[in-house]
């Protein structure tokens, strides 16, 4: 039996691993076009602020590993260009351009996603970087030091276009950001996105947001973005507007394409096609909250949909009941988490949605160093159901938002979690926890509205 | 109709303050026998430990708005002596020695906790303190300053006696904790109690335990705390060894107490008796991981139970369907915070308990100023069910516990809890939550085992 994995990072080899531990005799392919296997790519924006560290730090486990320990066959510089699932076969090209076919009993699509490069002239310009594989990365951070790099201008404002933000300023580097819509993170309750704005102008970061880039020009000291009202320069420009799912695969094969393009999957990793697997990024999952599929392309998610597509491919029945949003980054001192759906999202999905926003305290009432936090909250007038929640905020912000995730898991009334029995004691919040009064609030104005 | 309330504290006030507001016409009286009310008890250690502060700053609410804005009859230095269910009334004296009696309609006890006080001789001694009502906070802090305190004795070592530790440290106070029992915080997991007890020591706080004190003594400079075969000296002596519930008034009106000899309760707050309510840190509340009574003294049970009371004592219909023991506390830069019952507790009350212990870091791998984070996670073999979880670490233990908590409250299983959608950012933690790590673990060992 041979099981076949079409990519090496966290979908992919928590699969491998995992079904070389359920099966110790199954033959386990991985190809990844790359030659990096199981890396942190969400460290990579840290790692680049770090002249110190190696960008291999990032790398979980190395190759070597993979192979001598778990016995996989671990095939790096293949990249896999067509899937015949009628065949039971993949072929491709390796980096020295030799065809290779591959036939397999299972088979994961685990190719993750790639960095949306906007088509904006000039954007193939030496010194416009994305960055998503850790190959990207070292290739930011050599550009860093080998341009000797003073301004960047980062395209897109998301949670990486952030982080790098947040980073580069650390190395003194100054930062320009723009996007061509006006709205801050736009999934955010605006009075929360306020509080991000001010965070990135405190640490003078420019936010160009509202202006669309047109082409990127080269000048004499480095590189130029021009809007239409707008000029920024750097020596760095980085393209950060977001990511799409690596389905191309899947779709030329006939398999079906889900949520956002993603790859189309049920509970237990199974795509459109008999004995083709999909996790990680290239692939949707069940949004708890609506009931849906989305698509939210999350380490954690992938980590766990290679491990059920695992069970599943060596004889087991596992079943991943889907996800509910949650997510969080760092910008500077600020913690941004959320998780389930904005009352946007709920009005679109049929919930009648309500909404509060309140601005509560890190730490007790009169306990010194204590910090804003912000939580907005979402609950449908209809069912009582708390469907989602967003918080901004210093020291805690991050954790507090889990309470609510396994809320949401549990598809909890707002009623019932504004009875939770949750931590106090005064260096680490008000004795009623940011999201308990938050919840009360909510549980009115929803009783109120009634 | 007239609502008397005994106790201005916490479950008090919150009562007080919420009748009112449901009800604009109800008469409310509220008797309490010091001359503070609502003051938040928990951050006395932290103001202890700054001389800048008064600690007139860890009141919520002045006396004077209850008064002026709640038109709250608001008697302080009252102390009621005796309840007369029967007569629906109480009588008691106040500070001038002028007895009073008071009827009710409905009455509420929110008479709290007292310290307990060892039989030792010598506790009555000048320079011997406990630490529960503002006024002995009051006490304790000044005695600090007037005494030039250079060495502080605690007797015991629960949360109170290792804040204060924590505290004293701060001011450069040499700190020595004496307690009978040879196992430190018995209820913490054994491997999560050797952190905490690093902790103490990596600070210089000396930590006898297993060593009975057998008296206090005056010396020279100060004072000694003798056990058989240990002789401790300070200018002053901290007896934190626990508190009780405050219901002899209760008990001596033939209301039944319930668990640990606190006041018996319902989900609505009411007493065995008609028209008594109680809440706050004198009555039990409903476990819900063990569905039995249990009492847990703290400031959200205690606010909430206020709360309910209020609620139903103007004809509201209000449940607190309990409480599933979340407790947190800060000793120097250890976070220490638990939830649910002990594999102890939940064998005694007929689980099969199944638990582990892991360590897992604060940060993603890599990420730079990590710290080890330990879980404790109990189960139930037969059922699957989460039972239970304690944390000892930096960075996050405090607010972690609250995923669990809320887990508890919805009964979830092992495997329900270990699929749970977590945050996820290098600066926060690893992929896998520490909870997420200990709760695959639980589960393997639930499964091996079974």
């Amino acid at each position: 039996m041979r099981f076949v994995v079409i990519g090496g990072d966290a979908a992919g080899m928590s699969a491998a691993s995992l079904a070389r531990r359920r099966d110790s005799r199954l033959e386990i392919i991985v190809l990844e076009q790359t030659f990096d296997v199981s890396y942190s790519a969400c460290g990579m924006p840290y790692n680049i602020a770090d002249p110190e560290r190696s960008m291999d730090d990032l790398v979980v486990r190395e190759a070597k590993v993979f192979r001598d320990k778990l016995g996989l066959d671990l095939r790096l510089g293949h990249r896999v260009t067509a899937v015949d699932p009628g065949q039971k076969q993949v072929t491709g090209v390796n980096v020295s351009g030799e065809s290779f076919t591959v036939g397999y009993d299972s088979l994961l699509l685990a190719t993750g996603a790639s960095p949306v490069v906007p088509e904006l002239p000039g954007a193939e310009t030496d010194g416009v970087q994305v960055l998503k594989s850790l190959e990207q990365g070292r290739d930011v951070k050599e550009s860093l030091i080998k341009r000797a790099v003073k301004r960047v201008v980062i395209v897109g404002m998301g949670y990486i276009a952030m982080e790098m933000a947040d980073v580069l300023r650390a190395r003194g580097i100054a930062v320009d950001m723009v996007k061509p819509r006006s709205r801050l993170l736009p999934w955010l309750d605006e009075q929360l996105a306020a509080e991000v704005y001010q965070e990135l102008e405190k640490n003078r970061v420019g936010v160009y947001a509202g202006h669309e880039p047109k082409r990127i020009e080269r000048t004499a000291s480095g590189l130029k973005c021009v809007c239409p009202d707008l000029e920024l320069d750097g020596e760095m420009v980085l393209l950060a507007v977001g990511v799409k799912p690596n389905s191309e695969l899947a779709a030329a094969a006939g398999i079906e394409l889900g949520a956002e393009g993603a790859v189309a999957i049920d509970g237990s990793m199974r795509t459109s096609h008999p004995d083709v697997y999909a996790a990680g990024d290239c692939a949707e999952a069940r949004h708890l909250v609506t009931g849906r599929k989305a698509w939210f392309p999350l380490a954690l998610v992938a980590n766990r949909g290679g491990r059920v597509a695992a069970e599943n491919v060596t004889g087991g029945k596992a079943v991943l009941e889907g996800i509910v949003g949650t997510a969080v980054f760092k910008v500077f001192d600020l913690e941004v988490a959320r998780t389930g759906i904005t009352a946007g999202d709920a009005a679109e999905y049929g919930f009648d949605p309500v909404s509060v926003t309140i601005t509560s305290q890190s730490k007790a009432h009169a306990h010194p160093g204590s910090w804003p936090i912000l939580v907005h909250m979402v609950g449908d007038r209809l069912s009582g159901r708390l469907l989602g929640a967003q918080m901004v905020g210093r020291e805690g912000a991050a954790h507090r938002i889990n309470a609510l995730a396994v809320a949401l898991h549990n598809k909890m009334q707002v009623s019932g979690f504004a009875e939770t029995d949750l931590a106090y004691a005064p260096p680490f919040g008000p004795v009623w926890d940011p999201t308990l009064i938050a919840a009360r609030q909510l549980l009115k104005k929803m009783q109120k509205d009634k």
